[in-house]
């Protein structure tokens, strides 16, 4: 048993008789009234204050991972909600839970792929020539590792995914266009002739550019994608209420099942 | 087997190959860098856009409930962290699934209670006075039954819990403090001489009247305490990466068990 | 900040450099090879080592529960693993959330129903005529306030649930056919009389009556139906991985997706 | 909208009006009273029924982790049963999801790299000799791109792990003990010359070599660890009721929290 206790340090929330504080700054008089959701969340990630133009293209990131539509953590959160109505939390849970490599991995894969690059340059090339440069010399060397390349090629967004450009300038016209963004434009414009073919710089890819360009940490864009997709729940689990498909769509699972013998008939002893 | 699929009707996220659609708007021209994130979450729960002033209000109900420093949620989620690292949705789920009864439950509980009260009423009291003889009533009749008043109590802040006049002070600033607030500070102004003692109203308590008054539904007031957490818990899964401290606070938990036998011994068979 | 540590005991794991002990009892000489896992189960919970008639009833009880095929929470896991493939944990996790107050929950809600009212009975029926009396005056009470009586009826099984005979038979057999479960058969005697209909006994409400019979915590049911639920999700896991449907259903619903205006066009700002 | 169903594909649970099955026998004739529950979970997976021998091992796996005490998975859903006590499975889930890569993970990491190894040979060394010659290539390599090889080493256990000599007497009992658990234990007995220092075998490893020679699919070996866990923090809950020990440890280490300033005053802006 050891007799003293370690200290915990935080720069996070702090409560005295009479106060709490946040990053050091008092709730009730410094922050409530005064900071945005998102700019706070922002702030307690990074430990810093975001300028008005990081906030707007950080909104504009959360919109764009939202919601869409009848995705499988939808569903997931939905079928929940079904079974245990009494826990909205848990149902919430079970749609994050889905936020894992595939569906909601993207932005944090592009993310990190790009800032791999990036950091790996001695100096930031210049021009957009000089991105192309540096993308063909990317996908060609990805595409002899047969390697995928995160945010090309999107299943139903084929010719283009309408929110790439929408970020691209909104980031433009906060001043908040940098590396990642860049490499990523670059990469759209030089794979079609390495690969043989065009494939759209998705919604997930973009907004992992434009996180990375924000400076926030790459290692957690995966977490950004889920505060987006925890209002994107709600909304989801608000509509379930309003207008229920769970239970149908279960029922229409389940009728549709078919028993097909186990493959060894189910019941010999192995070995 | 049925041979036809119903369908399954949504106002939320819509996709075509070159659209997406978020409650009827397009997500790219109508939404990204014009909507803030919170506008969005509260417009994707009730189908409806709230104004700025409203926004305003929601805002500072979420960071009332962002983050309270090492609460069980908080260590909960840097525990599951340190175990699964590579699964971030893990750690904030296991986070937001402490979002029950009985820690961020209050803010549900309290706008709940207050809604069922008010919905009772046939018309709305119009003056202070008028507030405190409901009030009073609706405290004394539940002192009869022996029930808990949501919303009254802290155990840190005995005096005065900070958010609740910063709430009520933004909520009467942006025209949206309504019957929900009114009949919380009656019940603060009259329950010392029914109940004989002094209780705050806590931060909890007046976010949920903050939201009730805000005409969001009081069935989900848990999912927006659950939105606010999932913020702070971003931030506390930040902190635990920059400054580790869940290995520490695990080892001097084990290092302090103590062996109790079980007790009838562990292994006597029963009956 | 405080100096001294509490000490936080415990009657379950413990480890010493060269030892590793489940209740006091050393795990590699004394538990291991020793003693089944459903056995040990039940023993971690009531710290009392159930007798092998105790573990098959206990055995037939999670069998019961263990899988139904694509109910909401096996789809729940399914599109978790298929969205997060890398976090099998999360997949098990997201089923298990679902084990609530609807699909899971009769198991605890007939156990604590059955138990209250056997523990507010000074003597015990000795007969089956007495205990269809006092059945007769439950299923008349919670007729006359309108309540529903857990575990009875099914939407399936609509004859007989082929689950209870085979579970009362078991018990019968180990001598743990106790009075819940006596209760509970005399509720499926004499209901039809005085509700007018007759409903089955099903299989969630008879394992309830089961493990309380096996005086295992009433509080915890759930939790017992929770673990049979863990090894049918693996095995819905397992299955997923041979041969995938979660996608194909995913697609089913997403494909059938019909936009719905929002109720007030979703544009309108309230108030 | 498409106008036919697919139908869904399944070996396990089925339901007609009056019969339930699993895996193609009826439950309440076939399985129930006759089948165990760890047979069954080993089953559902596998879908081929083990041996009464491959049971036992299972068993013995299962139950070597089950339970360490205060562990932080175990931490985790006290602290959610703490936080929210009315949704056990919250609590439970919250548990499961630290099962990830560092402290659940060993026992699938350890038995897929013993499976990798084993896949790779046209035949099996037939003397100890022999394995100790392929342990050594192995380890000799493995040292060389200063791989971590799982299951050697243990932060408390520096002498032996019990559970090792344990669960290989009683593979070798009931004739399981098969390549996977060979080729563990001469990694055991070269490593030492090779990495110049002795490392125990540890106990989630030998469970993940001895699952690997029981065949059951070495990408799910984290769910069996999962499935005996779940057992473990039902036996932490059930405990958490007896004698609560969350509280007093949330508030140790909230009373020991102690402020630091951000790193950068936590207010500048950035840029």
């Amino acid at each position: 048993m050891t007799d003293s206790v370690p200290s915990f340090p935080t720069s996070l929330g702090m409560s005295t008789t009479s106060t709490i504080s946040l990053l050091g700054k008092d709730l009730g008089t410094e922050l409530m009234g005064q900071v945005g959701f998102s700019e706070m969340a922002f702030w307690l990630v990074t430990q810093q204050r975001p300028t008005p133009g990081q906030v707007r293209v950080f909104d504009a990131c959360l919109l764009a991972l939202a919601d869409h539509g009848f995705t499988p953590t939808a569903i997931a959160a939905r079928m929940t909600y079904l079974s245990a109505p009494d826990s909205l939390q848990g149902a919430l849970a079970a749609g994050l839970l889905g936020g894992g490599s595939r569906f909601l991995g993207v932005t944090e894969d592009c993310g990190q792929f790009l800032d791999r690059e990036i950091r790996a340059l001695e100096t930031l090339p210049e021009s957009d020539g000089d991105w192309d440069a540096l993308a063909r010399e990317i996908v060609t060397r990805e595409r002899a590792r047969k390697a995928i390349i995160p945010g090309l090629g999107h299943p139903v967004h084929k010719q283009e995914d309408p929110r790439t450009p929408a970020l691209v300038q909104i980031a433009k016209e906060e001043g908040t266009y940098g590396p990642h963004l860049q490499l990523f434009l670059a990469i759209g414009r030089v794979h079609p002739d390495i690969l043989g073919r065009r494939l759209v710089l998705n919604g997930a890819g973009v907004v992992g550019a434009a996180l990375a360009d924000l400076d926030l940490p790459v290692e957690l864009l995966r977490g950004f994608a889920l505060l987006a997709r925890t209002a994107g729940l709600l909304g989801q689990i608000a509509e379930e209420r309003r207008r229920p498909m769970a239970m149908d769509a279960y029922l229409l699972i389940e009728n549709n099942a078919v028993f097909v013998e186990p493959e060894n008939g189910g019941s010999d002893v192995r070995h």
